[in-house]
């Protein structure tokens, strides 16, 4: 409808509720574009001529015009880049599926490659029957499908401090959602035999940071996978080939990636990894630990600061992800004024516990500048809180398990940025 | 537990029933392993070194281990490679979401290159406002999500005759399955506003062949998408990039890429892709037309001709995908005997109407030949025939819908192949 540019009337007609009034000057409008449009009224090459053929693509890329929509990493975040985080392109996605090749990663001293010929995972401590297993082994196990988000503790981890960090990818792109396949931990425990004193699991990583994890033994036995498919295919080298944790609504550093060993213990390990790090630093000096699920969340993905409105005033879509490491998401509601009020969003697409929900709301844009809000509301009632609320609580200094609520200032001329409201 | 192959019992225990009897020999086994296992008793090179630094994968590809896991064409199928099919990897993919990189797709003259910012879309014929879209503003409408299989009308084609092609991929993988983003296709028509006398819709792409399909409208205002995003990201090139039709349930064929417009009209097209070709050849020599709905299909996926057993008997597990163009599976039976007695499969994972669903059977294999296969029933009570039986009424010569159930012998040596029982 590219009479609407031109004639700068409103677009609200082409949501549905003024059509008669809105079709003349879209009837007009299109006369226009026919006549004038080179796109609509000459044959294109690409109408009249062949395109590639299929042994172009044995395995697709995304289309050079895409080649920003990719992982993005902060220098200055990490000491080192083989220490560092790989961050998902929220900004630019739809729907609640990651693709690996932009999904979030991150390792403690790099990637590294392991074939499934060289691959073992053991099994021991607290057990009747410590194990070995091979890759093969592992895949003749009964499998399941699970499909679950996973997010870094340190998600939003800069905004403690207040809004730092231009970009709704490196502000809240900790995070992927993927479909992964797996074998039950429960059904490897069961073959080992976890003796009565085992209260806690340990799982480690054939990595040099080996990465090594404490997680209660329920955890273990209940929805916890060792995983070796994502979205259908292999893991890719950077999640963890050939075999991962999978830890559903656990903060990400518990899914262990090149997985090589669980231990089975009476306590918890207390390893540099859930001591140093990934511990929550409170207010008063103190740090609380075994803080491992993730709270309700949401995030406006567009508009954002790396998605400006572009097209002016009129229907604009506003969308979103919401999750929680508590179950489902019941609700999210969008607030266009800093939190002032409040109206539902859609949830669109399924609604899984542990995943990604993605969310909608479609407005007429009056071109003001807005305060965009989402606020998340998980199956067990709980309301994702303000930052200022969980800012009285931790004080500033943490840098794990923000999951306040995200402001980004739409200007009037449609650039965003991340901002915070009193 | 590398046990088990040196010593060469059965790994029934492993499956929980038998831990008792399995421990020892488990133990006993787990022993060997670590003394004699260098994989275990030494310090790797990737234990103690640095892997890949995050900027090594800002877009990631699979691992060069998995090289093998890529669509495969077949040069004689068709007279071009600019018209040619790219089969999915079913037998090595897992879970139900196909990731587009490997990911079946067609085209008929190649996959053209078209940007978002020359991509226009027309809506004309027997509506009140003839309608030229940009990208943009297709993106200012309402979205929805919908996760559907796109199944080539030929899939399986080559079966009419007889097991003909080897490899799961090549006699089935003319499929896949994501979850895409788009407009309802309603909501474009109702802009337009489609009058009275409009019964059908014809759409065609932007490519040279147009591939123009026809279709009622009454599917149209139902469950079509004009979709943008697949799996959450941009459609690939090869998937029709920018836009593309989804249509739930039909033939793939009618899944337009680079979709350049749609008419309306009163009657259909009667275009080369839905007489000469996409229609179905009878026993007596008519041809039916308008078979657009994918009947419930499934097949096993592994072990299959590329999957062959590799670890001797013991458990196995047995896995493969199953769908219904009308709907949701209901249940997927297994034979191992070529259809002389079936046992049901678990369905696992999410079970959605006019999507993937995966399922599993997990066995105890005695390592005797089998003549595996499966039967998908779906909720409207169809279940899914014989070849034979689709052969008594539509012949032998037919290439559309044949959606028999297929045979895969697995011989001792855990070898497999394409063939017919009687």
């Amino acid at each position: 409808m590219s009479e609407t540019d031109e004639a700068g009337t409103s677009r609200r007609a082409f949501l549905g509720a003024g059509l008669a009034a809105g079709g003349a000057v879209a009837t007009a409008g299109f006369a226009r574009a026919q006549t004038a449009d080179p796109l609509i009224t000459e044959v294109q090459d690409w109408a009249s001529s062949f395109g590639d053929a299929v042994d172009a693509t044995p395995y697709g890329m995304p289309i050079h015009y895409e080649s920003h929509v990719v992982r993005r990493n902060v220098e200055w975040l990490t000491e080192s880049a083989v220490s560092s985080i790989n961050f998902t392109p929220i900004h630019a996605l739809e729907g609640t599926i990651t693709p690996q090749g932009c999904a979030f990663e991150r390792h403690h001293s790099g990637a590294i490659e392991l074939s499934k010929q060289d691959y073992r995972l053991m099994i021991n401590g607290l057990v009747e029957r410590p194990l070995v297993f091979t890759y093969e082994d592992l895949t003749r196990f009964p499998r399941t499908i699970t499909t679950a988000f996973c997010e870094c503790a340190a998600n939003g981890g800069m905004e403690w401090g207040g809004a730092q960090l231009e970009g709704c990818q490196f502000t809240q792109g900790m995070i992927h959602n993927m479909e992964y396949t797996g074998v039950p931990l429960r059904l490897l425990l069961e073959e080992a035999g976890v003796k009565p004193e085992g209260k806690w699991i340990y799982a480690e990583g054939a990595d040099a940071s080996s990465n090594g994890r404490s997680m209660p033994l329920e955890k273990a036995l209940d929805d916890v996978l060792v995983a070796f498919f994502a979205n259908g295919e292999a893991l890719r080298k950077e999640h963890g080939y050939p075999v991962r944790l999978v830890v559903p609504g656990f903060e990400g550093n518990m899914w262990v990636k090149w997985l090589r060993r669980i231990g089975v213990y009476d306590q918890a390990v207390e390893s540099r990894e859930e001591t140093s790090k990934y511990t929550d630093l409170m207010k008063d000096g103190r740090a609380r630990k075994w803080t491992w699920v993730m709270d309700a969340k949401s995030v406006i993905t567009s508009p954002s600061p790396q998605a400006p409105i572009r097209h002016g005033k009129g229907p604009l879509v506003i969308t979103g992800l919401a999750w929680s490491g508590n179950g489902k998401i019941d609700r999210v509601d969008v607030s266009l004024d800093g939190g002032v009020s409040w109206q539902p969003a859609r949830l669109t697409g399924d609604v899984k516990s542990k995943a990604l929900t993605r969310f909608h709301l479609d407005i007429d844009w009056d071109g003001s500048e807005m305060y965009l809000q989402s606020r998340a509301i998980d199956e067990t009632g709980y309301v994702q809180p303000t930052k200022d609320q969980l800012r009285e609580i931790r004080g500033l200094n943490n840098v794990y398990h923000n999951n306040g609520i995200q402001t980004w200032w739409v200007r009037a001329d449609g650039e965003v940025e991340n901002v915070e409201v009193a």
